[in-house]
């Protein structure tokens, strides 16, 4: 399985792609996609949109996650997001990729063991998951940390479904890839 | 100039083509994408996606135009909104067709003569100006009111922009396709 990791921004969107062997997680690529803030909103939509599909071109990945967004109290940022966001979906759609979302919570547990990390701390525990030279950028890292969180969940609640024949309830709780109740 | 307009949301997105002759409008097509609210979201703005481009490509429009987004006061509904509208905008951006965006109350104003109009207003404007022979659907009518706004506002401004040799500033004041100040 190929995962391609999205953090989805109107500014920066950052990207990254792993491999999961068996257990063993493996690194395959990761960048940011800087967006040109000189230009009118489509211009800006399309760059990420552009940009995600030839990512998904060149790395070939079987499967997407996105985080589920933090809503902002700012509306009109929220606005922006929402459209980024939905540039970055429309992408991986257009693609034919599935797209499964993650909270910053359940990323941040399964990646780290606790879902109130500090940004650093998931930058280093994604720099030694998937053995890197160096720290990851902050968007890369993001982007890695969301494709890890769905090769740690989702074998668990395929499993779940296969064993209950249905879907996973939306309420089953998880803690670094152990389901406690 | 044959014009698209547009009126995105996540549940039901309308369009509306229309003509412009000289400064007749001419009515050409409209209509409502309904999305399908049992998928998860990356389905979901996939068919505002794929319609909105079979859109363009059975209709020829030269150009688009949207209504800038009334910023909800409920953060998830902003959100929301924004992806549909990302979903919109991407889609119009891949065709690759200019996007301009006008305020709700730019669009009541050149298109009833007043800004503050009520939805039936608009509706029965539109049927006027483009001398339909009933009253267009909600979504429709917005997506054409836009268009309309569109054929209204753009000779303006690019008749300012010819004038003065350079861009309109964002400060002009225009009311019922009339330059104030």
């Amino acid at each position: 399985m190929r995962i391609l990791g999205i953090d989805p921004g109107l500014r920066r969107t950052g990207f990254g792609v792993i491999e999961v062997e068996g257990s063993r997680l493996r690194y395959i690529s990761s960048g940011t996609i800087v967006v040109p803030t000189d230009q009118p909103l489509a211009g800006r939509l399309k760059v990420i949109l552009d940009n995600i599909r030839e990512v998904v071109q060149s790395t070939r990945p079987s499967v997407s996650a996105l985080e589920k967004v933090f809503v902002n109290a700012n509306p009109t940022s929220t606005l922006l997001l929402g459209q980024a966001r939905g540039a970055a979906v429309c992408a991986l759609a257009d693609s034919l990729l599935e797209v499964h979302e993650y909270t910053a919570l359940q990323i941040k547990k399964s990646v780290v063991g606790n879902g109130h990390a500090a940004k650093e701390q998931v930058q280093k525990m994604v720099q030694h998951l998937l053995e890197l030279d160096g720290i990851p950028a902050p968007d890369s890292a993001d982007a890695l940390a969301c494709a890890i969180c769905h090769a740690h969940l989702f074998p668990l609640s395929e499993r779940l479904r296969q064993t209950a024949g249905i879907a996973p309830s939306r309420r089953t709780r998880v803690r670094a890839g152990r389901v406690l109740g």
